[in-house]
């Protein structure tokens, strides 16, 4: 059972601790007195041409770089060290980011949007930080099952209290890995960002489950996770409550889906003992990537969960993980194709990485 | 005047010279033996979850890799080094790529899609290369007006030509520039793809114009250019035929959008002066982005066309450059937001990036 801690950080940010089990003194308080005030908000505009947004986060190229480890932020506060959690030791702790892309304040501003060519929005929403561990030198992957059941937890916690929050549309939990693709914080470190509005992909998405459901009555998911199963050849690992597999048309060099065998449309759905699975399967998962090469792998992971209030029936949640690295040497640079065009190009069939990442157990 | 003569190469595999005047021998025939055969086709497949297109090329991973720049294969045939261009010189030449991520070849291969959940379609297609010069050290940036003008017109004859061919449906030119985006050949070029469907980010910008000039009678790219010029603040540089602008919700930290004061479909349209014009603008642009840091920006540049026989009437011809660089030190790296959800945060304002494109002359 994990019990939370909740408390404020000098400038006001929220900061929530996540412990395996109660007990834990979290109450430390934030000693810091040279914290800047909060950035400016950001903003969103829409490009009517292509119909996608982007986000304007100006005050995000002073965001804090590859810090040395001895003046890591996301370490606990020990030895003279004032980091961004107060207390001397932690298992997880979720706090909201101080260089966020969203951010509640910006919900005050009006909406600037008046020509339809120039829409534009304020940046609200929230930005949290998930530490994985306070061992700043760990992975993911390292961690012992008790502890990655913790963060799925807080996952699933932050999750269904985002969610409330208006005017919050999408809660998105994902990691980042590695300084290939720009990680700029060593410690074991994940980020939730939650949106004003259902992210592209996610919405197209939301449309093709809705439609397949409408005509069938079926789950989208559903259907192509049994058809895999069926299939066999891009299984990469199964449990009593989960698949991974490389999805038939994967982008990526290496690429995992990882599914509930049940139909639920978000993490807070989960039994105890689906998160228990989780863990395991998710653990495992990670450490496949770890062992492909020699080093560590660059990774994206990251949760595909119902938009908030949309797709709740028809949506099947889902993680992904997925690799930039397509040789030991050798990594997947997005170019034409993919950055203008928005086709990837995969040089390593699905059944090839499935057999791989199999064989590397 | 661009005169053009086509041969072939050892292996089957067409090469087409354009010559800024005619006279020039470009009949060399390849006297290579070596070549290895034409690479097994590669495969399209869908996804239906997330409604996209992922292209398995398992081939392209033997594709040669950052040769020493006495091997470059784009170099013209001399002091005994045999290329992928017979002649011992030229201005521009365009050759099938040996390792294509479309073939017509594939056009043969019977369609092996039965089961929905996992349709794929042999990649049919053509993948071409483009030497914009001989000079192997040169980039297009240093290159004088008439050989951009060349250069262009080898883009619209290649469009004119590719367009005709069945099963395309979208020919994309563009440019890949710099390691730092896995550019693999130090030779100055670039490539044009001709894909057997519309590339989604391109099928939606259609779909968004076709309903605009539905709606309003007018062209959407045009209205937009409008209300860019009325705005002033994110124009960079302006012709009498041409417009540059940092679109309004740019996604990259320096972003170009070029676009013809004129209403015309791809580069085919364009006339005489449109494209002496495009010359002096495009070349201004490239130039821009390589002042903008202390070393040459990596960037991407994609002439974004009608597609085959697809909203012809309400599609606008624009180009567009990005670079990936944000800082003289720091790369803009796509992670969860933009690879996962496809929403770019960008740290750099449109208004921002245009003054400093402004600036930089």
């Amino acid at each position: 059972m994990t019990s939370q801690y909740a408390t404020r950080l000098a400038d006001g940010r929220e900061l929530i601790y996540f412990d395996h089990k109660p007990g834990f003194d979290r109450s430390a308080a934030d000693q810091r007195t040279d914290l800047d005030p909060a950035p400016p908000a950001s903003e969103i505009r829409w490009d009517p041409l292509f119909e996608e947004y982007a986000v304007v986060a100006g005050h995000r190229n002073t965001r804090s770089y590859r810090p040395p480890d001895s003046q890591c932020p996301l370490c606990p506060s020990r030895d003279g060290q004032r980091t961004e959690i107060p207390a001397d030791d932690y298992e997880v702790a979720v706090f909201e980011n101080r260089f966020p892309a969203f951010s509640l304040a910006a919900a005050e501003t009006p909406d600037v949007a008046s020509d339809r060519r120039f829409a534009s929005a304020p940046g609200a929403g929230r930005c949290e930080v998930v530490c994985f561990t306070s061992d700043h030198g760990a992975s993911f992957a390292q961690l012992p099952p008790s502890q990655a059941r913790t963060i799925i937890d807080a996952w699933a916690d932050r999750t269904r209290a985002l969610s409330a929050i208006e005017p919050i549309r999408y809660v998105f939990c994902f990691e980042n890995r590695g300084e290939e693709i720009g990680v700029t914080q060593a410690h074991p470190h994940g980020q939730i960002y939650s949106y004003p509005f259902v992210p592209p992909r996610f919405a197209r998405a939301g449309a093709a489950g809705q439609r397949h459901q409408d005509a069938t009555g079926r789950c989208l998911q559903c259907d192509q996770l049994a058809g895999e199963l069926a299939a066999g050849t891009r299984i990469v690992d199964q449990t009593a409550s989960w698949v991974a597999y490389v999805p038939f048309a994967a982008r990526w060099p290496y690429e995992l889906r990882i599914v509930p065998r049940d139909h639920v449309a978000d993490l807070t759905e989960l039994d105890d003992e689906q998160r228990d699975g989780l863990a395991t399967v998710y653990l495992n998962a990670l450490q496949r990537f770890d062992r492909l090469f020699d080093a560590p792998a660059p990774y994206i992971a990251a949760w595909l969960q119902a938009p908030v209030g949309q797709f709740r029936s028809s949506w099947h949640l889902a993680g992904e993980v997925f690799t930039i690295r397509r040789a030991h040497d050798r990594l997947k640079y997005l170019a034409g194709a993919e950055s203008s065009a928005a086709t990837w190009i995969n040089d390593i069939p699905a059944e090839t990485a499935a057999a791989r990442l199999r064989d590397v157990v």
